[in-house]
């Protein structure tokens, strides 16, 4: 099996609530995302996709939260804007753009300072 | 699922036996640690578990190995203090420490060197 | 069960054709090669497999491909030097030199750049 790992970043805001400590207060971090697309064969270029194209989608929904306050945007206004919901976020929109049979996004990373991370694994 | 990973380090002295090679000498690294916990459901703030919560645990684990020499300290007196052990140790101790149901670890790695890693990975 | 990583890297050129955009054009990369190994048991030192006999079989596949032109060195003449495939390859010579029973190679990545990575995973 052939998998593809991308990474990028976005800078946001967010609070949580109902978790305790401060985590509460209205922060924010420099998101480092890294999704993975897995498949099974090459086309003919060797390739089991075109790295470029997959940064075309990532930039896509990264566009839509960075500089952004997280807790004021679909789908987070009314789901707490974790780093695992938005590791389920990003995954979940980068299938939708992903289109190929047998290729699909496996998991995506999302770590919220150097030494913490949280990943969504596709089942 | 959902996986959270923790980054951490200490600094130890070790040396091992019966593997041949400069390993043999008393000798030391800054091991940089990375504990994974999986678990499949998000509670109410959107977190699988707070960071904060598993890095109060791994930092009880570290301080019981910083600035030692690992050949005298239980368990590795009688258990080479390899990184392959030093990972299972941190598994198996942070496992007790994290006691909800649902939530386990699943892998540690030990890194010894920016290019050389073992990784216990439970079963 | 237990894994090794090691990582090591390469400089060389290559092209892509047939897959349109700018990989079509002779270019290089420093490549990061991220080797895994497994196994379930500990030998009597504690290890799984002494990381420098890693290192100096990956040194020795590293030495086939550092400051070359892909595209005219076997296997990749006839078949495209991509990342999957450069990952594929170093996975397939690193099996061939570690012939132990109960230990084998489970996946390499090829980063091409910081952020872009193609991993082949051993079934």
């Amino acid at each position: 099996m052939y998998e593809l790992k991308i990474i990028t970043r976005f800078a946001a805001a967010h609070q949580l609530t109902m978790v305790g400590a401060k985590c509460e207060n209205m922060h924010g971090h420099n998101w480092r995302i890294e999704v993975h697309v897995t498949g099974e064969k090459l086309d003919k270029g060797g390739v089991l996709m075109d790295f470029g194209q997959i940064k075309v989608h990532v930039a896509d929904i990264m566009k839509q939260l960075d500089h952004r306050y997280l807790n004021e945007l679909a789908p987070f206004s009314d789901n707490q804007p974790s780093s695992e919901n938005i590791a389920y976020y990003v995954a979940t929109e980068l299938q939708k753009r992903i289109d190929r049979p047998g290729i699909r996004v496996s998991r995506v990373a999302a770590w919220e300072s150097d030494d913490a991370c949280a990943t969504y694994i596709v089942d």
